[in-house]
């Protein structure tokens, strides 16, 4: 058996952590400065308060000023960090990591540098260069099932197949299912944009009850799936634009990701909201402060956008679906669906 | 402005002639001798039994007695048939259809020749040599909400472009979006297959119920959408192995139909049933003699899977969420989906 520590004991950090345990490895979950609540609330009662449940007591709770004694004889380390506190952890871990740890991350998130989207596994690699090797795990896990163990599949990405066969058989369990991709850019593309499009697909419920409908059957689940299709194909013009695989987008990491996003969290009610006819700021306030990964990746992919359009790469047909969502979810234009240019992106 | 008539006025037919109504055309909707009720119901009072709706009284009902006023000087013929009527159809169609006469179904399903899977526009193209040119529409459209001009988007799928292109063009209205492929496979295995696979995506919904858990963001959808994502990999192969374009899997007929057919319709409630713990015939009893596309298509593909069998063209890892499907939707099986199979099918 192994010994994992865990950066991050938010609630996808703190989940993870409960097939690692059940599996027999040695789980070390490190809190950030924003998690010293959580830490507290394991070390005191064994319950994490954002997943409201008691975990496996065989997993051990270390404050961030323990990071070094947790990193110590470390088998390989975790990144359960949120997007933003991507460059946080690189920038914590470089002086303290022993060399060739491998090291994986669940976090979700593209970096334009400028020129180019880059995929985090590719920023990690560059900012802990003396790590083994690095590896991202993507599809549908929404931390509160993984958590209470309910069964799913996901995919493991990285470079170096050997490494990634291995932590996807350290890893299962009969109710966690990895499997291996080397389609570093398909999948992290993918695991990336879905934030954004679940935004999207969310509009028609809000739309619906606008329009003084109820739920059912009958309702605006058409609409609903022409976006989640665009979405789709949208996610197979940028995969194949950063040179990675397009068949990779009907996947856990895309279709699969997506489809979760869309019946549960924070993504599907914002977007509701805004097909409600909220404001974006209205819409932001009644979230309460949570965390839109949605917008961060939006802003992530305005920048994209403006360069692809300045390379002549973009025309109005190619990525439709995704600069309307820039435009309501950023600058507060109203949500009124281009589905005239939908399905006519040419690859 | 032109004239179309649509053969059968179950709900998906009628729904069709709300577009084409809307756009001006000439709509003749000629009730099969199971859509006797539906006629009287619209010459009596516009009402259409089966969608609880209105019709646009433009729309004009003929009987199947009056099908040769009705097809005369028709510039197209719409099939809006089941999938168990599509032989029927032609049979019908054969003497009577004028010459050169363009033909499009909604029709979808595969027929197994013994050999090979077919799809439907191969069959009617066989069947009506002297029709013009063949096409099918596919993708996101529940019918209830198209009768409704609730928003979505389409694809007209055949192998000649031009009549492809013509067809789109008539019948785009603002909430109704056809675009246009030449892959004629992937399309129409995917708009076939879904109800196959949309069983399989409700298992969760019923396992959960079963657990004792209760609705809500928190229950098994990481299951449902490793199923989902399963299911679009297993398309991709099916489409594949036919001489289809895989990527057609990720948009509207693939991930865009499965999708709306997930959040509606009579698929999901047997698959949930299933997941509860229903054995197959006490499921099939409480759907109340609907008829059960799933089990139709899994029919078709349990031939199909035999002789791929007997080829040597599959093992336990390229369709072994089609292959449980078969068992617990034809054999009786237990659910127990087989997810350390799930995401190992080669392409």
């Amino acid at each position: 058996m192994a010994t994992f520590t865990v950066l991050g004991a938010g609630m996808m950090g703190s989940a993870l952590c409960v097939p690692m345990v059940d599996r027999g490895h040695e789980v070390r979950l490190v809190g950030t400065h924003l998690d010293a609540e959580i830490v507290a609330s394991l070390r005191a009662r064994g319950v994490h308060p954002k997943l409201a449940l008691e975990l496996p007591s065989a997993i051990r709770p270390y404050s961030l000023e323990e990071l070094d004694a947790a990193l110590t004889g470390a088998d390989a380390v975790a990144l359960g960090v949120s997007s933003a506190g991507i460059e946080w952890a690189i920038d914590t871990l470089a002086p303290r990591l022993p060399e060739e740890t491998p090291v994986f991350m669940i976090t979700k998130g593209l970096r334009f540098d400028g020129h180019n989207l880059r995929v985090l596994v590719d920023v990690v690699e560059r900012g802990l260069p003396r790590a083994g090797s690095v590896a991202a795990i993507a599809g549908p896990c929404i931390a509160g099932e993984l958590a209470r163990r309910v069964p799913t599949c996901v995919v493991v990405t990285g470079h170096v197949e050997a490494s990634l066969e291995r932590l996807a058989a350290d890893l299962a369990t009969p109710y966690y299912h990895p499997t291996t991709s080397t389609d570093v850019v398909g999948v992290e593309v993918c695991a990336a944009l879905k934030n954004a499009y679940a935004m999207g697909v969310a509009f028609g419920a809000g739309l619906h009850e606008r329009s003084g409908g109820t739920g059912g059957s009958v309702a605006m689940h058409n609409l609903e799936s022409a976006v989640v299709a665009q979405a789709l194909v949208e996610m197979q013009w940028v995969t194949w634009r950063l040179g990675g695989d397009r068949a990779t987008v009907a996947g856990l990491a895309g279709a699969g990701d997506l489809d979760v996003t869309n019946n549960g969290g924070r993504t599907g009610r914002f977007g509701r909201l805004l097909g409600l006819g909220l404001s974006r700021s209205e819409a932001i306030a009644r979230m309460d402060g949570a965390t839109l990964e949605c917008l961060e990746i939006l802003e992530v992919m305005r920048r994209a956008v403006v360069a692809w359009r300045d390379e002549g790469a973009l025309d109005d047909d190619t990525l439709p679906l995704l600069e309307h969502l820039i435009a309501v979810g950023l600058d507060g234009a109203p949500v009124d669906l281009p589905l005239a240019h939908f399905f006519r992106t040419r690859l």
